[in-house]
């Protein structure tokens, strides 16, 4: 089986990794714009084959993980060159537009949507881990609209990487992700942003800041080149969980001010029930 | 040598267990007001000795790990109580009002204001881990203020925990702890609460949410009890970073709304200087 992977960064890294370790047959051909890390993926050996598009005929199992604002324009192209028994994936945090921008493609039964939810701070090759898809969620959308029998090619890889499946609508996932994702990380950036700004000598932080500070401003280290895109693509959902924080956050701020500490505490503590939420999801161990 | 831990927690009880590890020869006494904890942290021996403020007399070395409003009421009572050559240190999170507190306490010599950068969102006898103190920050206000000898004796404590010193004043503690701890226990439990609220069905966040929103949220599991009075007594600062931290939400969203995504990447991109900064922070591995 010829697997290629079009975009050899973190997430691209990771899923080939697996894939060479649990199938050792399968020949891995990485595709990238930059050819300083197409290199650095055959040196780590994420890949066995530097490729173009020009061999995308040769593919059975295409993975596309690249910024969503690329996807839009590299994802007709190479449903354009792959051959009918080959099955593309994206990898995209946001799934409304692409999802849109495919509807009326002509190899549209070649294309599955997905979202693996799984992923670190850190990006390029060298981010790439083993098992970073095991236990993970995999969101798929418009599943229908793919022909079948890719579907279960694709399924087979994802079951042999330890994902459950979960499917949805792409306008619901793009909703729910802005809460438990996109929120997250705008939190931490502008977290990181107030911390940075008020403490200009970094040494203060450095010293007094303990591994709460390094948990909630940990996604701030994410790479804008991917995040921007995903941001604007998923403008109105995001603006809405924004405008539900800062009331929260103005609301806290107000009981503070107002010294209802009552409040305060019921709070927090209606809150503290995250626990048992939090205990179902996977972590990371780095 | 006898230590005494008033409050056996996370905070206390993870300092006697490396106290007991470190100094087999110590003696540890418990004092806490819920027998149940009382109970438990002599199971886990964490101390040796179920006791009380009638034993304190015997004590060379007491820490007071207990909410930063039980503190103000119950200090001056311990340091009444203890012989001339112990020392009594704190845990707490704020320093202004403890120190000023105890300013005109006739024992304030056997005082050592300390706050230790150490903890976890985790609370109770059963938290308390090995080496939770090892590399960390111990910052301590108004050293002159406590008998030369005293200092010496904490401080050689401290040492064998493997903890580094940092002086400040305890203005300058409130104000920047504010920014580097209390601010990013806000933003986790509203973030918390945003995502709680809007997710009403809590298995749709448990399927969709990833490590980001784990490391994001964890704060939020921490103790009200604990927080409550801190707020409480770093209000003005607490309300300052807050407000900042709104008014830069407010900006993004702004950004967000002109579709400036030339900005939104700026700003993400000004922030990943974050990567070097927490590059120094001892991380708990739990």
């Amino acid at each position: 089986m010829n697997v290629f992977v079009v975009g050899i960064g973190l997430i691209g890294g990771s899923f080939v990794k697996d894939i060479k370790a649990k199938l050792p047959q399968v020949t891995v051909y990485g595709i990238d714009s930059n050819p300083e890390h197409l290199e650095e993926a055959l040196t780590l050996r994420l890949i066995d084959v530097k490729s173009s598009y020009d061999d995308l005929h040769l593919a059975d199992f295409v993975m596309v993980s690249i910024p969503v604002d690329v996807v839009l324009k590299e994802l007709p192209i190479i449903l354009d060159k792959v051959n009918d028994e080959c099955v593309v994936c994206d990898a995209g945090s946001t799934k409304e537009l692409v999802c849109a921008t495919l509807d009326d493609h002509p190899k549209r039964r070649n294309f599955l949507a997905c979202h693996p939810i799984a992923g670190t701070e850190f990006s390029g090759p060298s981010a790439a881990v083993s098992g970073l898809y095991s236990n993970k969620t995999n969101i798929i959308c418009e599943v229908e609209k793919t022909a079948f029998k890719l579907q279960e090619k694709a399924l087979g890889i994802f079951q042999i990487l330890g994902m459950r499946i979960r499917y949805m609508n792409p306008k619901a996932h793009d909703k729910h992700i802005a809460y438990v994702s996109h929120l997250s990380h705008i939190s931490s950036f502008m977290l990181g942003k107030t911390v940075i700004e008020k403490e200009k000598n970094e040494r203060d932080i450095f010293d007094m800041a303990g591994s709460g500070f390094e948990s909630t401003v940990r996604l701030a280290k994410s790479s804008p080149a991917m995040w921007t895109p995903i941001f604007e693509q998923n403008k109105e959902n995001v603006v809405e969980t924004l405008e539900e924080y800062i009331q929260n956050l103005l609301d806290f701020k107000e009981l503070l001010l107002k010294e209802d500490y009552k409040g305060i505490y019921d709070e927090m503590n209606n809150t503290n029930r995250i626990k048992s939420i939090l205990r179902g999801i996977p972590i990371n161990k780095k």
